[in-house]
């Protein structure tokens, strides 16, 4: 058996390899069926589907292949969901294996036109608070899925990679312990599916990968009735980035005819930064961008000029 | 005498309907000269230069004079200053008057399209942490300068709407006391404005408007001479929101084939989320968007479609 059921009101999905899924598909069968208020944990391999190791290189990378890229475990039937439910999925815990990478990916990433090279950087993930970037800087480990989300109501594989009316690839930072999903329920037992993980990332994830780390990642599910939403939303407990925040931020900006553009420019300018200050080659720069630096629209009505702020946090520098 | 020099590294710069300007233009003479780190306090009038009051209505929004909006005090020539410096501004206090304003200008906003009536509300700010939005609903006083600024050195007068290289109407609500602007210089002296200054604005300001207030805003400079930024930037001394963040967040997402389309669908759900929980009328709804909602980028990299995130903090709910 690779399903337990350690009580009524948990169960944990082992075999990650076989309880895998790529893209979004109704007809996909569910693994295991539950009910509202049911908690699960998922052992979850990381978004390269095993083809990176904690000594991967630069050569994996160029190598990758993309059609096993961002497998997630599932799908689960919730029992009575319909269409025009609410699915909320509570984050109840998420933990990290040993190790995690970073990886510079040709043709992906905001600033895929300045790294036309593949890198990889791994990370060791065996203290539970912080991980090394480089020496001196410090980021915050809080992990996270990335790729969490229901089927959607059409015939046929979406492909994981673009988040959707569905949730997927939302790559949101804040879907941390504590956090509350709710998902647009599209068809019959809602058919979720989880994966993805991330040990730390900073909102906009712009080199297109965050820390990717293998994890044990526990949700409870609540069904909501007649609740419908169009797209998914979220409720954050508490402070979201206490800790990033605590010393304060470096801010770079950049304005532009778009907020895509104005956002480039914004991280350019903080790539810059990183090298100034601290020495860095540009493709750490880079990776730290993704990592921990939160892109945020501080003026989106003042045309023809939109505005975005990239703030990096003070507090991972020792 | 209507600029008072209170010792050799302060001065007030009183009478704001003489000592003002709208527009960008290196031609306008400076009203003052100031060495590096002198402290200026600005008698600022709030950015519809006078046209409304507390008793404004509807009717008075609609007959706006937009050429008479968003007036800056300044030119200030800081000495010694070159193309090629950067001049930093500190933001050492900002004190409003006792009312302000906020308006859905139509034509103008995230929402233009679906908010096509004029409205206004006013606020008493006679409190100093904070104001009232509606009964129960206390948003918090944040007050800074929407505008601010240096030259440009092209000939001409640019219009003060857009924000540039120069900074201008860049509307980031983190240029709150204690908060460090960093200003490319682009001519000789700098000349430096302010104005537009705000008691509570969100990440965004979608409406295109904050609690516009009249205020007295102090700031210190600091010439860094041959230090060259391309745009602007600013460090944040420590947490940016933390009486918004003690409560948690409510969150509405967007996605779509660009950021602006994403922000838009994240504000009309939110919109929706005050209007359904809280018996709002959707102006007040999209008003207190722009008054307490941050937008942040929550993907940028899984084209083809981009994710935005919309807070509401609870905090300002009783």
């Amino acid at each position: 058996m690779s399903i337990h059921r350690h009580q009524h009101t948990h169960m944990t999905i082992h075999d990650f390899q076989t309880h895998m899924h790529i893209g979004w598909d109704k007809d996909i069968p569910p693994i295991a069926e539950v009910d509202s208020g049911q908690t699960i944990t998922f052992e979850i391999s990381e978004a390269s589907g095993g083809q990176f190791t904690k000594r991967s290189t630069k050569e994996d990378v160029a190598s990758l292949d993309f059609s096993k890229v961002n497998p997630v475990a599932g799908p689960i039937y919730i029992k009575d969901a319909e269409p025009g439910d609410t699915l909320e999925v509570e984050m109840i815990n998420f933990q990290q294996l040993d190790w995690g990478w970073t990886a510079i990916i040709p043709g992906f990433g905001l600033l895929a036109d300045d790294f036309e090279e593949p890198h990889i950087k791994t990370f060791d993930l065996t203290k539970p608070n912080t991980t090394e970037f480089l020496h001196g800087i410090d980021l915050f480990i809080k992990p996270f899925p990335g790729t969490i989300g229901v089927a959607l109501p059409e015939e046929g594989n979406f492909g994981v990679v673009p988040p959707r009316q569905n949730g997927g690839n939302i790559d949101i930072r804040h879907m941390t312990r504590g956090t509350k999903l709710y998902l647009p329920v599209w068809v019959e037992g809602a058919l979720f599916s989880i994966g993805d993980t991330h040990a730390a990332q900073g909102d906009g994830e712009v080199c297109g990968t965050a820390i990717e780390a293998s994890m044990e990642a526990t949700v409870r599910f609540k069904l909501h009735k007649g609740k419908t939403i169009a797209e998914p939303r979220y409720e954050i407990p508490g402070p979201p980035t206490p800790e990033a925040d605590s010393h304060g931020y470096y801010v770079t900006t950049g304005f532009g005819p778009d907020l895509m553009e104005a956002s480039r420019k914004a991280i350019k300018y903080m790539i810059e930064h990183l090298m100034d200050t601290y020495g860095m080659k540009a493709e750490e720069a880079y990776m730290l961008c993704s990592l921990a630096v939160d892109l945020r629209i501080s003026e989106i009505v003042n045309a023809p000029n939109m505005l975005v702020s990239a703030f990096l946090p003070n507090a991972i520098f020792k």
